[in-house]
């Protein structure tokens, strides 16, 4: 049984990111000396939508190149930027994407235990307390800115930092941040938020909270896509998933979508999507999906087409079958003789 | 715009309760030296349903006398006998229903805080940081375990001690710890959590997620009630019910039903029944709440009846009109204009 932890405070509503300055000023200990360290998606880059007028002269500002999926090696690189200065930060914020968010979360704990980001890919394997830090989500639907992990990409396995230490202390959920998303953007990464709650829903692995909150996650997502866009309930939406993945576990989707990402450099929310549409035979949310894609016309490509070779696909099998925790909540304890390469495989060329 | 503040741990499960001996010796610095306090509903006393057989000599349990609300006289005796001993301690946990879980909050706050209990009820008026401390719910409802205020009856206000430092900072949701209550006592306290998601989701004051929160509680509880009976279930809907009051405010059923309290000593998930029976003019979710009712027999009394003079009812409606913050959540900023005490009296005439 697992002591869930829970994000400890957080502001809700239009313009909440104006409470950011007093919050990082909050943590100033020394006016010239403490600094503040803010990962930022780099679309906001001289794009004028965040005031960052209030940070001081020392503190740090890195525009995080969010294109592909966070590596290891990207963030120990950051990590070793942000430790150049003299001192630790008093905070570290992250402002954008899933991937701006995880970058943030994954410092904030390299920065006080030794060595690579890659030595804490797994569950609990962090030792010290982190550096203070708040999640600022611009888009809504990984759940990042709620769960305990910063999913990172290594040289061969995409592995979050699971730990209590990735658990943002405050998080910021402003709906004017999300006013610039696309809306194919949107679907793509909502679905991340409603594919971890049906993989939730039907793995073995939950209780009666996360049913609860990945039920009523689903529900708002689905009245949101099929019904009235909302931006202040999809940052809600999100943040229940993300609370109700916390004690559980997700399940097919996510692994396949680890072998396509990890392979083709897709982003998470696509690649979800991607794998999802191609699992009727196993989530009966896959309809609902489909609906919401023909709404917003969004026809997803082949991406597992004639230019992958066998050993690309192996490679993907492989990365997929990594995935022990996801496959056995999905399957149960003996998954390795239920989801074969050869099904994975199968499944993959449909992609 | 507030900054809301969670519970940081919480474990969920059959047997839950096991885990407290750990945290508490996780918080014990000196052997011999470093105590808790125990706040436990006196309904457990010579029971031997808890095991505290771990616990050292110099820890304290209070078995509190639970028959009544909570009085700030009670709580200030309390925290003086915690107060005689040489440190202050560790860590307080309160297990019991919302009085006993009540009872810890306030002895938690008024340890590190100078003054009687009475000078912090309101809002926001603690200033220093409290003892840790754990919330264990034996039966489900009141959402206590999940919210900042520790509800307090004063020589002539009921109004809680409404502060972050009230948040406890572990809660241990144990469905084994509700198997001895009857079925009407859940009725009673369930219909706390009911009531108050419903005076939230109609009130003036709530955001998307105190709407999401409590519209699942509410499903869940009615659910629960009108289907199957399921203890765990019961303990996530109060807590989603108590993270949904958290950015809200309860609405007409509450004030009412301090009036009741304060003069007539009926318990708080009592008289809210007795005062929300009576309520479908403002809320449709009474009809649902008769159903439930019906279906386990219960039959509530009249409680103003021939003996009360025009004296108490004029002393429950002056305690019922003292609580502007729900009844403007209710009414709007003009609440007096529709909600007079002539109304107010009408309305407890028919309890």
């Amino acid at each position: 049984m697992k002591n869930s932890k829970m994000v400890q405070y957080y502001y809700l509503g239009r313009g909440a990111i104006s409470h950011l300055q007093e919050l990082l000023d909050n943590k100033r200990a020394d006016e010239e000396k403490s600094f503040v360290v803010l990962v930022i998606d780099d679309y906001f880059e001289n794009k004028n939508i965040l005031d960052l007028s209030y940070l001081k002269q020392q503190d740090l500002i890195i525009y995080a190149d969010t294109r592909e999926e966070p590596k290891t090696s990207y963030v120990d690189q950051l990590t070793n930027l942000v430790k150049t200065k003299e001192h630790l930060p008093v905070a570290l914020v992250g402002i954008g994407g899933g991937s701006a968010m995880d970058i943030a979360k994954a410092i904030s704990v390299l920065l006080t235990n030794p060595g690579p980001s890659e030595e804490y890919q797994g569950w609990d394997l962090v030792k010290n307390a982190p550096i203070y830090k708040i999640g600022i989500p611009t888009i809504a639907g990984t759940g990042a800115e709620f769960t305990r992990t910063a999913v990172l990409t290594g040289p061969t396995k995409k592995l979050g930092i699971n730990s209590d230490h990735s658990v943002f202390d405050q998080v910021i959920l402003d709906a004017d941040l999300l006013k610039t998303v696309p809306i194919d953007q949107f679907v793509y990464t909502a679905m991340d938020c409603y594919v971890h709650n049906a993989e939730s829903l039907l793995g073995m692995i939950n209780d009666s909270m996360t049913i609860a909150l990945a039920e009523k996650a689903s529900e708002l997502i689905e009245e949101i896509f099929l019904g009235e866009m909302d931006h202040e309930k999809l940052l809600v939406a999100s943040s229940m998933g993300g609370l109700a993945v916390a004690n559980s576990s997700v399940g097919i989707c996510h692994p396949l979508s680890y072998g396509l990402s990890i392979e083709l450099g897709l982003h998470h929310g696509y690649a979800i999507c991607i794998a999802f549409n191609q699992l009727d035979e196993y989530y009966p949310q896959v309809k609902k999906f489909k609906e919401i894609l023909k709404k917003y016309n969004i026809v997803l490509p082949k991406v597992i087409n004639d230019d992958i070779t066998d050993e690309q696909l192996d490679r993907m099998a492989e990365a997929t079958l990594k995935n022990e925790k996801p496959l056995s909540n999905a399957f149960g304890a003996d998954w390795k003789n239920v989801f074969s390469k050869e099904k994975v495989i199968e499944l993959l060329k449909k992609m």
